[in-house]
């Protein structure tokens, strides 16, 4: 991951301050190195919501998530951190200090430069203040859960469902490896021979509102093999619901040592063939390949457990490259939410063109001219 | 408004092809000479739904909507068209044709060159392809009217409801002037004492939803001096309560025979602020301003009206240097939909700072080193 402007500042000054939260407007202003679910906290006392929620959000700075553009579970009704900025301060390399953007929803007087610091992995300029947009907290929340024989159908469930109309919140899969290792875990009653689990999260104002969207769902999932569905009618039948996908990531580690994990991107259309050939890459190079993520949004976090990460770092390394070649054919990208950094720079070539990189060489150029912050970074 | 790459590309070659609308994924990929118009009827007819809806939807085409990053009444709960581009194809000034960004909600591989591209006035490339996100059309519509004695106390409704939670499509406005002109135009029976009048409209899945949104509205606009407030029940209704907007434009020639017209846009909570100012500065100067446009974003149509150009153009252009003055001091924009291109490129030094102009003219360069692309344009 690319370190932020945000986190350079923060490190040194403390920059950690909300600034203001404007609730006739909905608007946030912040410095960059407020933790995001310390910042979530805040809003949610005032009855307002900031819905970016990465994995990190207990420890990531929102200086971070801009110069990552990070997403999370509700990227799929909520969308990611681009749609919530409005505004930013940053100072330019050569000390410059400038603002972009403004506290309005509509602004189209000069480039678009809040747009492009945004995931610029702290390259272009250093991020010191940041405008957030933020909406009123949704009244009702519910969750629910769809088991499924085989993983093909829970990918195909999910892009039907959402091109139904449907808007969940979230739509977060683990497939069988991952199942089965919460379980190995944790004991919690899962069903370890299904091919994949679905768990989804729908908002809104009005009971008869989330009954129609929750019927919805029930529908496309069951339509597409879902064999058992179940509505957490409490708040602890929906924090169990949730367990296993909050627990996947660590969960996993029974498979390996170490693991080589990415996020690609596909759209949703796309999951089945991308995790079908994740299955025949896991089989090619014999490691355990468990997968989990945010499948309402097409971003699959896969996993290359090594056992012995000595022997098999190079196999796995080779694994990961034709998974990316795989997600890059169908039209996806070599990260939804991590960024580029130093980790996968040497992929660029994979997914843009010389032209393209050429172009984002002449974009760093005229914001870095001597190439001062953070060099190498997206292979630049 | 500045010429988009669209535009030059579709005079020449009728590049309006819709080359795909992928139901699969809510996705459609367009040439940019495509009508929007055109365009938001054939994915309706699909049962999907392309929300930006700018004034100008009958004759401009998505590459100009690209290029100014177009607004329109929707704004208030869809937001505006870069919330809607997910790639672009474009011509770079040396020849060069790159792609940026992809058909996935959540991609942050490479600095984000699309978010540069939009508003840019075709001053950075050449746009000749567009990837656009596509919703499910809502299944319910219904649209409603508030009378207020004073602008001030509609301009506080908008605020206070927006800021409640309701998120209407639209909220948008008319000021007594604006009323006044439209019932002499075509006699509908307007309330031509009023302060103002707003006109909103509210979507969603279930008839419930529907009525708690516009109770909600109701009950805020009440609190907040209306004083006559009306539900449509038919579509011939809604069409009536549209109707003085639809023909504001158009009816406020009976003020002038030139109008200098500009969409300053500020925070929503300045709204009442900055048309007190609007009415102070068209008493100084003598001349009406009527002001209609989407308050639910806090965008204002302001209209200065002149019954001699001859005479009056210059104490015209100085009344809008204030009110652009006042919309910049309440944290607004020079254009919320509008653009700068060259009428307003004069005034770009009001908004920003030498150093960000600096900026720009280093952004401009690494795209179009030769300065071939739409010179002159933003003041650059």
């Amino acid at each position: 991951m690319g370190v932020s402007g945000g986190l350079i500042l923060s490190l040194e000054k403390h920059l950690d301050k909300i600034l203001e939260i404007d609730t006739k407007n909905l608007i946030a202003r912040v410095q960059p190195g407020v933790i995001n679910k310390h910042f979530q906290n805040e809003v949610e006392k005032l009855g307002l919501f900031y819905p970016p929620d990465p994995a990190s959000q207990d420890q990531s700075t929102l200086g971070g998530n801009v110069s990552e553009n990070a997403g999370g579970m509700r990227a799929a009704k909520y969308g990611i951190t681009k749609d919530y900025v409005m505004a930013l301060r940053a100072v330019l390399p050569n000390g410059d200090i400038i603002r972009a953007g403004k506290k309005t929803i509509k602004d189209v007087a000069g480039f678009n430069v809040a747009g492009i610091l945004i995931a610029s992995e702290g390259c272009l300029a250093v991020i010191s203040e940041i405008t957030l947009k933020l909406l009123a907290k949704p009244k009702l929340r519910q969750s629910a859960m769809g088991v499924f024989h085989t993983i093909q159908e829970a990918m195909e469930a999910v892009y039907k469902t959402m091109a139904s109309g449907v808007v969940p919140v979230a739509m977060e899969f683990l497939d069988n490896l991952t199942i089965k290792a919460v379980e190995e875990r944790f004991n919690k009653g899962l069903p370890t021979k299904a091919g994949a689990i679905l768990i989804t999260q729908v908002d809104g104002s009005v009971p008869e509102q989330m009954a129609w969207q929750l019927s919805a769902i029930e529908g496309h999932f069951k339509a597409n093999g879902c064999v058992d569905f179940k509505i957490a009618q409490t708040v602890a039948e929906e924090e169990d619901l949730w367990f296993a996908r909050r627990n996947a990531s660590q969960s996993i580690s029974v498979y390996g040592k170490k693991k080589l994990n990415e996020d690609v991107t596909v759209p949703r259309a796309s999951l089945p063939a991308l995790l079908e050939e994740v299955g025949r890459i896991s089989k090619a190079y014999n490691l355990p390949i468990p997968c989990f993520g945010h499948t309402g949004d097409g971003n699959v976090h896969v996993n290359i457990m090594l056992e012995n990460p000595e022997t098999q770092l190079e196999q796995g390394q080779r694994a990961m490259e034709e998974i990316f070649k795989c997600a890059i054919a169908l039209e996806g990208t070599l990260s939804g939410e991590h960024g580029i950094g130093l980790s996968k720079a040497k992929f660029m070539p994979l997914a843009f063109s010389p032209e393209e990189m050429g172009l984002f060489r002449a974009i760093k150029k005229a914001f870095d001219p001597n190439n001062i912050l953070n060099p190498f970074k997206m292979g630049l």
